[in-house]
């Protein structure tokens, strides 16, 4: 199975695509990060960002497209644009037929390191135990995307009677 | 020039299209509601406003699509969900070639009402009394929808040198 994890975005938008095959058997196939730049007009960038993840959609053919829950943040103007952009990756996903997925940051954290308090170095460090992968993986939205994925593998690794939180 | 006006929303998300040949030359093309229903997963209602506005866009062709700008409400639950929905319209219109506008409630009010803080019924009577229009409008949320489009184009009948708070 493949899961597509991103880290939503108006600026930087985090992907990471990972091979599932079972408990404990996952490995990383591809990250990045989809930029778009402040002084574009907000529709275009969003536009940008249909287009990409269109593309990355139809280039891994994953079966789970797992997206990180917004949260309100202080920055309320800047919660709505990552909102706006986490609406255009789940109708863009949706639309391919995808299973689509919401992970709230604790509930990623928790999947991932098994402390939903993590810090971003923690995350990044247990991603790449996971995947066996030695250098730092950067850049750090990347590395956050990677998590949500590994969020869903771990929640649908755990047996159907005994998870709890997983999604539909 | 043709404006397709849009009141966001997930369950339902008004819409109604306008043609503006000048100053106080405006009329009604057509107006409605897309609704999706709340039993439905998030991702497919995204999808599914996606696909309407899609249409709608290649239906009427409008130069212009003008939505009403997302602001936040006592619910944040409620609107973030209208961002996600905002969101989709906006990468929709903005890939379709149409130039793209938001407008607050408020100045939306003030360019049909001369009021910013009139009511729906207020609204509803101008919009009807600009169209020429004497049965009701039904539901309101059309009735929004078409605000939406005729205060772009008060906007854009104000000649240039004097026009304040003009999109570009």
């Amino acid at each position: 199975m493949f899961v597509l994890g991103i880290d939503p975005g108006l600026t930087r938008c985090g992907y990471g695509c990972v091979k599932w095959t079972g408990p404990n058997r996952v490995k990383a196939v591809s990250a990045g990060v989809l930029t778009t730049h402040h002084t574009t007009d907000l529709p275009l960038r969003l536009a940008t960002i249909q287009r990409e993840v269109r593309s990355l959609i139809e280039e891994y053919q994953p079966e789970v497209v797992a997206i990180e829950r917004v949260l309100f943040q202080v920055n309320v103007q800047s919660a709505m644009s990552v909102g706006h952009a986490s609406g255009v990756v789940m109708a863009e996903a949706a639309t391919a037929g995808c299973e689509v997925v919401q992970y709230s940051p604790n509930e990623i954290k928790l999947a991932v390191t098994g402390w939903g308090g993590a810090d971003k170095q923690q995350v990044e460090r247990m991603v790449r135990a996971q995947l066996g992968i030695e250098q730092p993986l950067k850049p750090v939205d990347a590395a956050d995307a990677i998590a949500v994925a590994l969020c869903h593998t771990a929640i649908v690794g755990i047996p159907e009677p005994t998870r709890a939180g997983a999604p539909k």
